[in-house]
Formats: C-alpha cells, structure tokens, sequence
C-alpha cells in the first residue's frame, strides 16, 4: 500500500497519474501550504525537506519526483511505463526527467520560491522578470530537441509524460505564451484526455 | 566503448568516478569553459544544453548525472554499484541522486552561474551572499538525515558516493565552514583513498 502526500497545483501530480495509470493500490493526503503544513513537525517527520511529493510505501518512505516516478514503473513492471530491460532506454527516461527536476522546476520556481536562493526583496523581484524567458527557454529544447512525439520517449507512454504535463500546466502563469510550442501544446492535449490524468486531477482540485 | 566529455571541477567527476569504479573502458573528452567549447556547434551536436557532462555510448547520447550514474550501474551489473533487483533500495539511491542535482547543485551554481535565473548584477550579488546559507543547509539535511555511514546508502558503497564527493568539494568555495559537517568530511576523506577517485582526479587535473 502507498500513500502519497500531495498539494495540489504542484509537481506531487506527476507522481499521482503515475500511480493511476499504473493501477497501483494507494491513498493520498493533502498537505496545506497556506496553513504551512509543510514545516510542521507530523510532516517533517515524514519529509525533513519540508517538500512535497513524498511517498510512504511498505518499504520506506521516499521523496523527489524522478526517483518516485522510477519506482512507480518498476513496481508495476505490468504498466509499462519505462523501458526496464533496457539500461540505455531507461537512462534516457531518467534524464528526461532529471532535466525537468533540476532545470525546467527551478527556472519555474524562480517566480514564487525566490526566497530560497536570495533575501533582498529587490533581487527577488529581478528573479521574477526573467522568469518567461528562462522557462521559455527549457521549453524551446523540449520542443525542439526532446519531445519526440506523440509522448516524450516518441511511440510509447513512459513516466516521462505525466511529468511533462505537470510542469506544461505552469507555463501560462509562468507568462510564456503556449503558442510558442505546438508540440508541447498537443501533448497536454493528448494528456488532458486520458482516464488516468482526468481522475489524479478530480482529486487534486475536489 | 563510452566517451565522457567533461569540464574540470564541474559534476562530471561523479561519472569519471563511476566508470572508473565500473572498471568500464571509456576515454573522455575535455570540453575547455575558457574557451566556451560548450558552445560551439561541435559540442552542441552532442549536447545541445550546452553542459557538461555527457557520454557518448554506443546506443547514443546520454546527459545529466543521475541517469548517467544509473546508466553506469545498470551496464556494468557486476560493479555492484546501486541495488539493481530491489526497486525501493535502486530509488532511495536515485532520490538522494535527485537532491543532489536539483537542491544542492542548484543552491551552488547561484555563485557563479547567477545570470541563469537574473539580469540585474546587484541581484546577482545579492544570490551570491546567501550562498553559503543555502548550501550549508542542504549539508545540514545531508550531514543529519541523509548520509548513513560509512557510505551515503550505509556499508555499501553506491553512484551516491562518487556524486556526493564531487559537491562536497565545492563546499569551501561556497564559503561554507566543512568541520560544521564531520559526517560529510569523514566521507571525503574514504572517498579520497580510492583508487577510482584518485585516478580520476588525476586524469581531469593533469
């Protein structure tokens, strides 16, 4: 059994479709930003990182998208949802993500968690005017160079497109304009319409 | 056959760590910051970020260090070099991996790599003076949460070690005090006596 802590309109939605798509028995608990749950002392005890996602399984508790999203597919091999016989294929998988975790969320998080990085309110709010063009510009390699279509990894679904998708959802209030990327565009499409996203989503947003 | 290209004192040492550990055959390539080799159309065609590291492999272009180090384990099983048949153990490794990449070198790359997420210069000195405090509390998470001892994952030595000992060494130049850590410092000073460790320093230094 797997419980997965989640905010909703954070990267923890990767991690959630993944879980749906792979038919894997798990609950949820929603933490509250707005009440700092967070930083408390019930969740620190679970993730000292004070983050979300985290991931209680019967084994441990585990936390960071990329290496949720790497377990998902390998517990439920059935799903298919990584090449696992493949080293080369499942590095690429990894990669992908690895660039969506430590470039693509943090150009995004400029924008709302500057404090991490900077205390003067001034330098924050410089942060924030480059924000669409760094994110923009994660975007214009994705387009061009990473999105092989119809999914991230090209004829086949992978761990790789939910994670897209969550971060793709932040790019309007990011102020790039979606336009900008056809290709990505139509891959929210196509995710938008699938049974696993549309129910992750209902139980973030009921 | 495996072709490394690499900057000295960037995080591709985890990786000349890890082929070395893997007792791969490899040969690397050094891409000069100087001369912003990184730039040019040669190394774009091969990683088109415009970083290092990346590793050329005979099923194609691998980047970022998390999946480059379970790429390395993966082909090279009998270096035992992450827990390959127990999916909770292979993600704990690629969660600290995670943190790595996405916290703590991002916390580091505000010294120096600021114009990344700014264009003001007074706000890039403003992220430089909180680097110290930025860095010092992912070692703090590291030193207290993370780092089992003797190795990052406890008596088996991982991928985690070879990463975990290339951002360590940063620490000083981040202006953070490393005897605030003794764990991490214990862990530097093992990793140092390896063999793999010092060849691989020798090769990028010499």
């Amino acid at each position: 059994m797997i419980t997965l802590y989640y905010a909703p309109h954070t990267c923890a939605l990767a991690s959630h479709i993944a879980l749906e798509e792979a038919d894997a028995e798990y609950s949820t608990v929603r933490i509250s930003f707005a009440d700092e749950e967070q930083r408390k002392p019930d969740y620190l005890a679970i993730n000292p990182k004070a983050r979300v996602p985290a991931m209680v399984t019967d084994q441990g508790i585990l936390t960071e998208t990329p290496a949720m999203l790497a377990f998902i597919a390998q517990s439920f091999p059935l799903a298919k949802l990584a090449p696992l016989d493949d080293p080369f294929g499942f590095a690429e998988v990894q990669a992908f993500n690895s660039y969506l975790c430590s470039t693509v969320h943090v150009a995004h998080a400029h924008r709302m968690r500057g404090y991490r990085w900077v205390d003067d309110p001034a330098a924050m709010e410089a942060m924030k005017r480059k924000v669409p063009e760094s994110v923009a510009a994660c975007f214009e390699l994705i387009e061009h160079k990473m999105l092989r279509g119809p999914w991230v990894m090209g004829e086949t679904y992978t761990i790789c497109d939910p994670y897209l998708f969550t971060l793709a959802q932040w790019m309007e209030g990011d102020g790039v304009d979606p336009a900008r990327f056809p290709k990505v565009g139509d891959h929210r499409n196509r995710m938008s319409e699938r049974a696993a996203v549309r129910a992750a989503i209902a139980e973030e947003l009921a």
